[in-house]
């Protein structure tokens, strides 16, 4: 039988309350067995390229990977918030690796082809280095991962986060029996974004395309669900989106998705 | 026997030129067996806190690390020097995994004591983590340090890199028969500082204190070399200073310092 392994992605307004991220960390560290975090960091970015005088640009929720923009997004993801969550973490006793995908060449992906708009060095993932994840989860490390890929020609890539967390939950999948966990400010997905207490429960392939004939659910939702039944369709064996709850056994307000 | 392990450290001057720079990571990737990269930063850091308004501060050539400097340090050492040196390592099919001192607890250190001068978050180390390099190691990664160690509590520290790279020397140098090489961009320590072609090239415990008491070596130069005779009386095999001509087998234009 598999080995469970827990995959853990924490957005930005978790990152951003150190109230939130203190309390976070502490349950995380309490989870037992091989374990990976995956953390964004576009609000603490987009406050560094404010201050540099640089206009942060998106297009569809993705951000425009400009060269200074990716030194940019280098320094606060690989460095400020991933050294910051790793020496928390190793003050919990849970001895935390920093990554980013060109370490230990973990996750390769190539640069976004130019259609339409030109993502810059936004990177778009091809695989993920399972033996090498393994070796290290063997250790007794816990690799923490930022936003961050590379083309292993030397060119560092701008990933989200979401992805890289299922591309790592499908990639190891093979050798573990994956969990992928998305926490955020919210309890689950909302069926009406007014009201945070019309969490869904549960989403299977049959009411996902229900859900998105209704157009009920809120745009920024979208690619995340789409993400998370990729990864479903390709070996993960759960997927839960929710706020830090997800952590308490006895609590099931936040959503189950599966196939 | 024990196996021959190779620490460079390469200082803010070869990080600063991205061409001496790719030539010197060239000439890292083709030394055999196992090996660590140190690398400072200070110039970059500098760089951006006068972008960011923040006036740099340092008293006898070490920085005075304030809340706001450590941020800096760690985005700049931490993020974007640390990854591009990983992702262009990678290019260069070395297995390259990047590191603070925090990431697998790899060097504790304690804030430095404020006698005369408060430094802030200035961390001195306590020693380092020789078994899981070992683990690291042995799995055919080549770490890639960064200025950065941890208290153990959740604290990030500001540590020189010169420091680093003979803590990791030592520490490991009972395992593994350990040389420290420094490169920087002269080709070796000056017996006078204005005349380039002055090189020592050997320095014993004998003619190092001749030459403190003369006090021709360059005042910047007098804690590397007090560094490097500590290593030495602590396990290390060979120091090493000089240019990246170090990697060169019939060049001995540069410093040797034995005991």
């Amino acid at each position: 039988m598999k080995k469970k392994l827990f995959i853990f992605k924490i957005g930005s307004n978790i990152i951003e309350n150190d109230v939130q991220l203190r309390q976070f960390l502490k349950l995380f560290s309490a989870v037992a067995g091989p374990k990976i975090l995956v953390h964004g960091g576009g609000k603490k970015a987009s406050e560094l390229l404010h201050q540099l005088g640089i206009e942060p640009k998106m297009v569809h929720g993705r951000r425009i990977t400009d060269i200074k923009t990716l030194d940019v997004v280098t320094m606060v993801y690989g460095g400020l918030v991933n050294k910051t969550i790793v020496a928390q973490l190793q003050g919990l006793n849970t001895d935390a690796i920093g990554m980013s995908g060109a370490d230990a060449n973990s996750i390769s992906a190539h640069k976004r082809q130019v259609k339409d708009i030109d993502y810059g060095f936004a990177g778009d993932v091809n695989g993920i280095n399972a033996q090498r994840l393994t070796e290290i989860l063997n250790i007794g490390l816990t690799p923490v991962f930022c936003a961050l890929t590379h083309d292993q020609k030397g060119q560092l890539l701008n990933t989200n986060a979401d992805t890289i967390a299922s591309a790592l939950a499908v990639g190891l999948s093979s050798l573990f029996k994956t969990t992928l966990n998305y926490c955020f400010e919210l309890d689950g997905v909302l069926k009406d974004i007014h009201d945070k207490a019309s969490v869904i429960q549960k989403i299977d392939s049959k009411s996902y395309e229900k859900l998105l004939k209704e157009g009920s659910i809120a745009e920024g939702m979208l690619p995340k669900l789409h993400n998370c039944f990729e990864a479903l369709k390709n070996g993960v064996s759960e997927v839960r989106i929710g706020n830090l709850g997800l952590f308490e056994q006895e609590n099931t307000n936040y959503t189950r998705l599966v196939l």
